[in-house]
């Protein structure tokens, strides 16, 4: 067969950098844990009317057909998409289960989803998200508004990656606003605005009379909302001054507060209001959040996510939520591309034990397996070559430590491949420098 | 909306269950990194070609088609589709990566995988699959084949699962004997061979005689190969008391005997030589794995694999492999079915943190802060009311202690509230017991 090529949009990472992932994925699923979130995974697929209930993303969605189908079977609503992001089907899981689930419930999900975008640069097809939410019913407190920039700042500290910037604002604010100055459509205004920073606010201003039916007037209030930021809850005098009052307006603020005085609470530095933050899906009612890699903003939001309520709602039965969500793959992908993200080996081992011959492979077996039992992370050498050769073998994978077995099977020789050093050492009690046993990510 | 339903062969664990699961999954891992398996993920996708280069597989693909793709677009080979093993895109990968790798390349692969079956009881259209697989360039040494076996073993052992037995064949014995006896289409006489458990013996030689053209006595000479089966390397003296001879037989005998005798050296009781063992897909070439758990026979393999020579190969250079895939979804199905795995708590949470009142949220959070600090899986509690409300959120989810902040922020009282003891204690020093630091799984 002929060589096989990469496809557009779907990553595939080299072992050393998938040690990257699974290093970083066991850092933020261990900063959702102290959190006390749970972990949930749910199935690939959902049903279409399931996927297509909210937001601007019917053109995203992978179908599935099975390759020997009834061509003509469903098409319709009962079809299989896959998920496009972690939000859609936890609310559908919530609304599942709701009879056998604590509330508030707290759940973390790392998973792949998939978006059925036309191949573009940079544009992922699949990618791994981890999200964390907390959904309540019938009501949810605001102060989970609060905790999310909180568990999210810790999780990125965590990381060996620049500092973030988490990003606040709250829908709220807008739509009181934009109904305070008159406007009828403040969907439409949201829409607008969040193109600011691609188009700029000239363009957003001809965008909100012609889509919003915004007078000149109207869009410089609107434009004015959307350039106040501040590190604190000082952007809520900056919003007083521009004179709009508004009752739905007065919610957004004192739940936009909240937000800013627990993060200068807690995580001094964190969080920034930014009142031009809008996020693109449909469902968000309350506060939304994007974040900033200090040093990297080009990058735009690697960690998005908002308050919404009425996602999962059953007949009378609501289960408001709030969450967030850490675009691992697009993280990933720009820090490797920037080459910001290294590893000192592409594999685990620190130990090749060298074979003196087949015939006694076994005593190598039996050294691997008590350097194994200790936690180290031993192979045997493929074959019973010249010990250089078995010494490039590990060489040729960082690795830095060859086992020389002596004739009594749990003495031999160690060798740093680095050094050249050499020693006499039992694989019951050796142990390499704790800077040797796993692979450094930095 | 009305509320959604399961789908049926796409499971969801309860985050009780997936806690379960990542538990299976860290250890898996764990062990896997011992041997020195370095991870991969490959995307979920495969050009359809790709798919169906191998095995009688076609009928289980999904295929993918963009929602707002044009319905006349490509179906044929350029065509997605959802991988339904680890082996076909792993091949893939290194075909496209070779000059990239260092062989023998040594990889562990845990990913869910998608067929699209037909609804059925117990038959899973999504599953979560653990492989490790060794794959070198033109020649592969066959103690890889008796390594396969030993690393399984190692990793279902550190499980909270029953004893494992690993069924051992080689398709060169069944091939060999095959034409030895004078039969000229082997891959069907397997394929008949393989359904013995099913079907029953006589059956098996009804249908070597339909589809193998098996005479009455070809019929019972394969027959009685398939009934040999031994805890050690005899096998092959019964293989030869049945009088058969062919070069090939002889190659996959002596590939036995080797991965028994390294089983019996290193891990005594794990292997068993099975030779009714077939694998129904077409890429096996050598030895094949299948594994029962010890009291649980009925449900089946749980891990099994195989050798194969020619899956990956591209004009003159092949790269033979050897791989074997735990079925983990499958196992906890099975598990979780018979009620034989639990878990202490549905959460990671540790200790609640009471709230005295709203306004005193902060002083709380500061508590869990530096519990967090030191490891400690923290919730803060959702809202301040009565002590008695906040402790029964703590024991609906089993959650062992709730801690009560005193007036000095750093001093507080911690309930154990299974035992109802309560002490003085300092956020910045005290310990659980570490039997209650984590959910425990049994």
């Amino acid at each position: 067969m002929s060589k096989p090529t990469p496809i557009s949009g779907f990553p595939e990472w080299t072992p050393a950098q998938r040690m990257i992932e699974q290093y970083v994925l066991d850092r933020i699923r261990g900063t959702f844990e102290r959190y006390g979130f749970a972990p949930l995974e749910t199935r690939a697929v959902e049903p279409l009317d399931q996927l297509l209930r909210k937001g601007e993303t019917s053109k995203e969605v992978y179908l599935l057909r099975r390759l020997q189908a009834d061509p003509d079977g469903p098409t319709g609503d009962d079809a299989l998409g896959l998920h496009f992001d972690l939000t859609v089907p936890f609310a559908r899981y919530v609304l599942e289960n709701a009879g056998k689930l604590q509330f508030p419930f707290r759940r973390y999900q790392i998973q792949k989803v998939w978006r059925g975008e036309r191949p573009q640069e940079g544009r992922y097809r699949e990618f791994l998200q981890a999200d964390i939410d907390i959904v309540d019913r019938d009501t949810l407190a605001p102060h989970h508004e609060a905790e999310m920039p909180l568990v999210i700042g810790d999780a990125l500290r965590s990381l060996p990656i620049p500092p973030v910037r988490i990003q606040v604002n709250n829908r709220k604010i807008c739509e009181g606003f934009y109904r305070g100055v008159g406007l009828t459509d403040p969907e439409a205004a949201l829409r607008a605005v969040d193109k600011i920073d691609k188009i700029g606010p000239a363009r957003v201003a001809d965008l909100l009379a012609a889509t919003a039916g915004a007078t000149e007037a109207q869009a410089k209030a609107v434009l004015a909302l959307a350039e106040i930021s501040a590190p604190d809850a000082s952007f809520a005098d900056a919003v007083n001054a521009l004179g709009v009052s508004h009752p739905l307006l007065d919610e957004g603020l004192a739940e936009l507060v909240q937000v800013m005085q627990t993060a200068a609470e807690h995580a001094p530095g964190l969080c920034v209001a930014d009142l031009r933050i809008a996020r693109g899906l449909d469902y968000y009612t309350g506060t939304v959040y994007e974040t900033q890699l200090v040093g990297y903003e080009r990058f735009g939001s690697i960690c998005s996510g908002g308050r919404y309520d009425s996602l999962a709602s059953a007949g009378a039965v609501a289960f408001p939520g709030v969450g967030i969500s850490i675009g691992v793959t697009r993280l990933l992908g720009l820090l490797f591309g920037a080459g910001a993200l290294t590893i000192s080996r592409p594999v685990p081992t620190c130990v090749v034990v060298a074979v003196t011959s087949e015939a006694q492979r076994a005593v190598s077996n039996r050294v691997a397996e008590a350097l194994r039992a200790r936690g180290i992370c031993t192979e045997v050498a493929p074959s019973a070559a010249k010990f250089g050769k078995q010494i490039r073998y590990a060489e040729r994978r960082g690795i830095p430590y060859v086992w020389f077995p002596g004739t009594d099977e749990g003495e031999g020789e160690v060798k740093d491949i680095r050094t050249g050093a050499q020693v006499s050492a039992r694989a019951e009690v050796w142990q390499p420098p704790t800077a040797d046993l796993r692979p450094v990510v930095s």
